[in-house]
Parts: structure tokens; sequence; C-alpha cells
């Protein structure tokens, strides 16, 4: 029988989403461990991965496993063997041919600003400071102009090993509340940094160092030199991953 | 000329604000090796100990400096040499009879608490998760009884060094934000643990498992037994001192 789970995870402590061979600690891997708790053939597949220090609000992976628990049990059990930086947010049996990965449609990531006179110790870690104030109409027009189907090349980090760079972009939107600054975006897939890069972009078009304009420039030229900054990752949320035929899970 | 700074700081990284012996890494410590770039009489006092893993939103402190640099300069410079996790959030020149610790005349915590089906990997370094509901009012009701001036050593943690177990509470409140619930205590000085013992006493009130009423009855028990929970560190918040002729400065 095959399961889908929706995981959030405090990305401080991960090396990303992917297992590696280096033996950095993952999240991939220590849902795998707890899994193996449960059943011999312990392999887990995500959605996609994380980059090191990106969390995850709505993450979703899949396994495949016949034991005897059923649905609620398996996720007490699996959040009882979790570390306390991950979380198993809900769980349900799927058909066979759900898969994580492949059968994503949609993926929603959150960066998260704010302004201040000074960096707040206490807010470094979940979100990114960006200066005393921001144009937040600016960046919110910024962030429209990547609505739609286009070629991504400019917002993607070299060694990426996409074979292609043309992403649809369903919303993308800059919204205030209180002194936080949010961009959410959703897209039906993003390439490797994409989302840091145009946070990075829109975090200077906010402090007027960039002009909207120049973010449309940058995806007609397909050149990364135009928009070289990459925001840092503990702002950044994998807010939430839809598929056909499941609502939205959380 | 002495001056008074307000700090804000992550407590995760440090063993309280104290100074150690032992070399751990303590926030006096990192605000002395800051002021010794600037002077060579690097001493600092603080308003008073937090906790190993205790948060400040506006802890206050004082040091002597005679060099050249004005107090805004002053505080730019602090705030260079200082590590991420600690920020000087203002600086004044005061008199000289200004002694943070001594001078204090109220403090206000906060603790942050929260309810939700499931602890949250996020939220776990700054709040407290105490189950899937809780009934506040009970929590309020209790924190209520607790204003005025009493002998609080049943919210003592044994081994203070305390003189005197009689402390003033001037407000004491639970008030609901969103899904969170904040205690928020405002007394003429704290005895050892004790925000934290009733929040314990309080997360117990909330679940049903201990009346409002059980908290009078502690306080004039005097007996710490009768209150036997420590609420985690990581959700405790000084959020302000306050001194005569000074209005609250954050």
């Amino acid at each position: 029988m095959r399961y889908k789970i929706v995981l959030e995870y405090d990305g401080s402590g991960f090396h990303g989403w992917q297992k590696q061979r280096s033996g950095c600690r993952t999240v991939q891997e220590e849902v795998e461990r707890a899994l193996s708790h449960l059943t011999a053939d312990a392999a887990v597949t995500g959605s996609g991965r994380t980059d090191e220090g990106v969390h995850a609000l709505g993450q979703v992976a899949h396994f495949d496993y016949d034991g005897g628990l059923d649905a609620a049990t398996l996720m007490r059990a699996l959040n009882h063997w979790l570390p306390e930086d991950i979380c198993v947010k809900s769980c349900s049996a799927v058909p066979d041919t759900f898969d994580a990965r492949k059968s994503a449609r949609r993926k929603t990531y959150e960066y998260v600003m704010y302004t201040a006179d000074l960096p707040s110790p206490l807010r470094r870690t979940r979100e990114c400071y960006i200066g005393a104030s921001a144009d937040v109409r600016a960046m919110n027009e910024a962030a429209g102009l990547l609505k739609g189907t286009h070629d991504f090349s400019a917002f993607c980090r070299s060694g990426s090993s996409a074979k292609t760079f043309t992403r649809t972009i369903y919303d993308s939107e800059v919204r205030e509340e209180g002194d936080r600054i949010i961009y959410r975006v959703t897209g039906n897939g993003f390439l490797y940094n994409m989302v840091r890069i145009i946070s990075g972009a829109l975090i200077r078009i906010g402090r007027n160092e960039k002009k909207a304009e120049d973010i449309g420039t940058a995806l007609a030229s397909g050149n990364r030199v135009m928009m070289p900054d990459i925001a840092p990752p503990q702002a950044l949320y994998l807010a939430a991953v839809e598929y056909p035929d499941f609502p939205e899970q959380e």
C-alpha cells in the first residue's frame, strides 16, 4: 500500500532534503530512518529537493508500507521516531500510481522578509532582514511580471541539471503583513535556487537599487548576470505541493 | 560617562546572561568582548540574569565609557562587533548614579505558548507547545491571583540565594493571539525560575489538570511541591526593564 505524507521541517539543522553519500544530516534520511522502525524497505520519495537551510510547511513524500498500521497510527508512529525538527502533519493511503515527485502539479513557496531599524537576533533564523523600509509596490509589480510561461535561465544557478528552463508561474505576489513582506509564488516547478534568486532581485527592487522592469529585461535576456543575488535560505519555505485529484493538503 | 543599553538576544546559543568561569558562552561575556574593542575597562552590568536558553527583547545593561564616540556611534560600533544573536537596540548617556541592576523598578516577562494538533518543528525554538486546546479563561483567572505582594517561595527553585521571597506583581495576564497564548507578567523582581514555574502551573491549569484556585493555595502554602513543573526556557522572553525617571525604552 502506498502512503502520502505531508511534512513540516525546520531546515536549520539539515543539508537539505536529499540523501547524500557524505553522511551529512538530511531530511529524507531522517524520514527513512523513522520508517525503518516500521518496515524493512524504508524508501521515501519527496516531491523534490529543498536546499540546505530551507524550511518546509508542506513538503510531500510517498512510501510503500504493507504492515498492519492504519494511516493515522502510521503517522503517530513516524512522529514518535522522528527528531523534533521534522513532523508528519498528515498521512493518507493513495493509489499505487501516486508519485510525490512525478505527480506534483503545482508548488508554492514563500519567502519571508522584514523591515526594521536594525536586524533582529530573534528573527534571523526564520526571516530575511532587508533594511529600514522597502518599496513593496515596486516589488509586487516586479513579481507580477514573472507570471506565465517563460524561459527562466536568468533565474537559475549555474550547475543545474535541468533539461529545460521553461516553467509556468501561476501566482507571484508580494504582500505586507505588519512589518513582514512576504513573497508567495506558485508554479508547475522551479529551477535550482530559482525562488531565492527571484527573492534576491525583489530585495534589490525594494531598495530601489533596481527597477521593477529589470525583472522583465532579465527574463527576456536569459542572462543570470543581471540578477546576481541569491537571497539567504533561512527565510524560504516550501509551503505546499498540489496534485491532481488531490485537494490541497494543509 | 555612563551608558545604558537595551539589548535583544536569541537565548538559544547562550548559557544565560551571566559570565561564567567555565568558559561557557554567555551574553554578558559577548557584550564585554564587543565593548573591549572600544575601551580598556569593558565591564558590563545587566539588570539581572536570564537563564540558559531564555531570550530577551529588552534586557538592559550599563557600562562606563570615556572614549570619543557619541551614543549613536557607540551603538553602531557595538553592533558591528557583536555576534548576530545579540543586538543593541538603543544606547543613551545616563547619570553616573544609574545602575542597570540596582535602579531597576519593574521587569516584564512574556511566556509564549501555542495550541495545535501537533507540535510544530518551526516554532519549537521560540514557543512552547501545550496541546490541541487550552482553557485560557482558567489560565487568566489563575494568573490574576498572583497580583499583589506575596511570598513566592512556592514558585522559586531550590538553590536560590534570594534573601527574601517577597515580591510584588503589578500585572499578570494570559491573553490569546490567534493560536498563541501569551502570559505577560510585570513585577518589581522575580525569583530563580519563578516565571517558568508559574508558566508550568498555568499550562497544567490550561489542560484542566489543576484548578485556577490551586495557584492561590500554592502561594499560601509556600510549598514548591505543589507546583513542580518548570516550563521550558525557549518560550520565555525578558520583554522590558523599567527605571525611575526613564520612560519604557522599547
